[in-house]
């Protein structure tokens, strides 16, 4: 059997995963296909646009099989995290074969790189170190000692580029755990991750360009081209239902939140760390919105993915204690199912007798504490949604018949 | 020098109030009149109707020539710590007489029903434990034991009159603090004080009425003959910048809170008591505002006010260990200055030096954390303001020549 495992967000659902998506059943013809995706609240510590129920269903409707989510803890965490939860979820799954956009399009880069930082570690290190203590942040340190080390290598990647991180930390992870699993890379077209017009490229459009034109309310015909037709219906629903959502949205809770503590609570925080938590005790004091808050953050060491992120678990009341006794767990602890088409069933059902941890498709009160983070951050993004988390099922879809169940 | 006290919330200043004041200015001729008044928060659990800054403005034109603040910690309390609080601000303030309202009007009946609980205080006790075993609520308990001990007395006070009982915590904690303060109560004229309608009465109205009247959007002008003039005028400034506040503005603030706790930190929050908070957390669940939570907290074990007041507990995130850590101190532990008339300001020139705890104008550093929950509860409120407590000083007022200075 050949199962196929891809990575994602959906944020929205674009041509460019379509693409990936199509490139893969009609290539490398796998027997099913199975996305880990994060849920509402992503990598870069953003709110998604859209409910992960919603996107749940793009992703059924774009020919996925089975849509398991990537728990927040790994899903709002740094690429290495997120990259451990999405590999560990897809490997208990059994797929035998991962696929990844990246701007190198080269999977021999991938390995080659990967061993060259296992090679190059003690030295790597060490100058990451210099640089942190240069005022660097970790991506930033990081990125300037790779630079060093690679001088006259030409088959290394270029991790200036966000896909190409994340697809190394993917080989990583497979390498550390000496996993079956082989790795792919498909060249990402068009349209890179950042760019902010939906109108520029002829190629893809980004998820960003499109979250822009939703955002600043422009001509949504400009945002049909660029989607799968049924990722475009999905998404028009929610903008009739006003639920297109972002930090705007969520930040007179964040600012409550950060009002109603005290500075020993905010300590408590995970990525609460070098007084981080004065910091934004004090911006949030100065300002009215999610974007002045940050950007008072703001200093050289600190990425502003880093800061946000430090956003959603201040939101969210993730503690270092919750974190640290969550990845004290195996990896990965459980797996939530999203949604399913008929295929992913037969598979399911074939399969579910081996796994070695719970497979959870309703959030039953025994499941409660298991799942608490990711209850929690669900419940608080449905404070502004029509959904609710305990009573959510996972979606079912017939892809012949093009319907859900 | 005669100095007069009184114990206040002016949400908003009525009649009634204006009444009790002319009355004590023209009968009593003290030299100065001195208020202590509750701050966002009130006593029976609710955020106050406006900001404590307006509601100050309204003491000053009223006549007021100090306003003080009730902290928190005693404001949003029940009746015999709301007492204690305000009794030791005004005793520390150098007050001769204390002036209250009540149903009763004669101050004797509160000197002898206070002797009565002290004498049948063992016997109540034992009578008030066997109620609360049964089931009813402290205040029941307490007014069900108080009918038992008092069946042959005739000049006992009538405890089912919110007034009366608040009076008499007063008296009982004069009494028991030996102070020389002299207790007066003036008979409150028509309206009770939970009547619904401005209309109904030829009296007063109550702050219920007026209340009801703006929440329900009524004919403003049945709220102008209830009202001082001037009161009436900062009412509707209120009103235009839409800053008429209820439970209804910051219920999603509290939601919010219970949906981001664990049941250990909601278990900390002062008050929460006998699985309180396990009530709470599944009530929030399942509905979408202020009444219908409450109302679904609600057994014959809780009061209404009770469970209100714990709701701004949650909302402030006041924990037990913050409450008892201010209870611990000596009351007061500051006094904390709203307003002041300049025959006041001459007042406090002449009293300053004879004050054993801070008289605190200005929030500045050094006295952010002794007012720590004063703080948090204002910034918490004035999210919904202009207003901003770090940057407001005490209003000063020309009563003379009625003007703000």
């Amino acid at each position: 059997m050949k199962i196929a495992g891809i990575i994602v967000e959906f944020n929205p659902m674009h041509n460019g995963h379509q693409y990936l998506i199509q490139r893969i059943r009609k290539i490398e013809k796998p027997d099913i296909i199975i996305a880990v995706m994060s849920g509402n609240f992503l990598q870069r510590g953003e709110p998604s646009i859209v409910s992960k129920w919603l996107r749940t269903e793009m992703a059924l409707t774009a020919g996925i099989d089975l849509v398991l989510e990537l728990p927040y803890h790994y899903a709002v965490g740094h690429a290495n995290l997120f990259a451990q939860g999405a590999i560990s979820i897809l490997s208990e799954c059994g797929i035998t074969d991962l696929y990844f956009g990246s701007e190198s399009g080269d999977i021999a880069s991938f390995y080659h790189t990967a061993r060259h930082l296992r090679n190059e570690k003690s030295k790597l290190d060490l100058l990451v170190q210099e640089k942190l203590q240069q005022g660097y942040s970790y991506p930033k340190a990081y990125s300037l000692a790779y630079d060093l080390t690679h001088k006259n290598e030409t088959k290394l990647l270029d991790l200036s580029e966000p896909n190409n991180i994340l697809g190394l930390h993917y080989v990583k992870v497979i390498q550390e755990h000496h996993s079956s699993i082989n790795a792919h890379t498909i060249l990402r077209k068009g349209a890179q991750h950042h760019d902010q017009s939906p109108h520029t490229h002829t190629g893809f459009a980004s998820g960003t360009s499109i979250r822009n034109a939703l955002m600043n309310g422009d001509d949504f015909k400009s945002i049909a081209d660029k989607m799968p037709n049924e990722s475009y219906k999905i998404l028009m629903r929610a903008v009739n239902q006003n639920q297109i959502l972002g930090w705007n949205d969520f930040f007179p809770l964040l600012k409550y939140r950060l009002m109603s503590s005290s500075t020993e609570e905010l300590a408590s925080i995970y990525e609460s760390e070098e007084g981080l938590e004065f910091r934004a005790m004090k911006a949030i004091k100065e300002t009215n919105d999610f974007i002045s808050f940050v950007s008072l953050m703001k200093t050289k060491r600190y990425t502003w993915t880093r800061l946000q992120r430090y956003c959603c678990h201040i939101l969210v009341n993730v503690s270092k204690q919750k974190m640290k006794s969550f990845l004290a767990k195996p990896h990965p602890p459980y797996l939530r199912l999203l949604g399913i088409s008929l295929q992913g069933q037969r598979y399911l059902r074939y399969k579910k007798d081996s796994f070695s941890v719970p497979l959870i498709s309703n959030v039953k009160k025994s499941f409660e504490d298991l799942l608490r983070i990711d209850i929690r951050s669900a419940d608080i993004y449905d404070m502004k949604t029509s959904y609710s988390e305990k009573k959510s099922k996972p979606l079912r879809y017939d892809q012949e018949n093009q319907r859900f169940l």
